[in-house]
């Protein structure tokens, strides 16, 4: 049902965690099964994105995504990063069920929501 | 959102694992949401649950509601075991945001499974 990369990323998820006085922070629920993300991005002067941590209540997929999408958007600058899509996040994976792409939709929109409150603040 | 009771079984769950040799093993998906569970009963020659372990993919919820209820099905025998409702569970989890309720029904349909594989198997 699952690729190895997405059973990798589920049980050595990358990049869990905090930052404190991040850059800029993003906060996103997902209406379908109620879980919650947030990811911490650390940018630096020249607008690279030197570090990255996500917490997450949602599921497998979830976190494996996340996993998956703060690896890779780490040492992106800011318009790259933008540019990152669920689907290459999927890709990345090697796919995830369809019953399952919602939850992967979270680690895309907490990662938009970030980069929108670091640019408010700058 | 959540209890702290939730979040301490969410952040660091009890009994995950497997068990080699299981007595019953219980194996149920979730049609909401396409996350399953898998749950291990070691019963003893007296029909106690000496041990139990669960995997799932599923959200912090599904973890949380797992952990306690493989904490109070632990040393109870298997009719105790199967008087043991999902309410009983999220009660002692002091209750769950009503979106997360069909997560917690893994629990119990997994532990109902693995009850029902012991049986046919004694
Ligand atoms: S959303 Fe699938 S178990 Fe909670």
């Amino acid at each position: 049902m699952y690729s190895e990369k997405v059973m990798d990323h589920f049980t050595n998820p990358r990049n869990v965690g905090e930052i404190e006085n991040a850059s800029g922070v993003g906060t996103v629920g997902n209406a379908k099964c109620g879980d919650i993300m947030r990811i911490y991005l650390d940018i630096n002067k020249d607008g690279i994105i030197q570090d990255v941590k996500f917490k997450t209540f949602g599921c497998g997929a979830a976190v494996a995504t996340s996993s998956m999408a703060t690896e890779l958007v780490k040492g992106k600058n800011v318009q790259e990063a933008l540019q990152i899509t669920n689907k290459a996040v999927m890709d990345a994976l090697d796919g995830l069920p369809a019953v399952k792409v919602h939850c992967s939709l979270l680690a895309e929109e907490a990662i938009h929501a970030a980069l929108w409150d670091y640019a408010t603040k700058n």
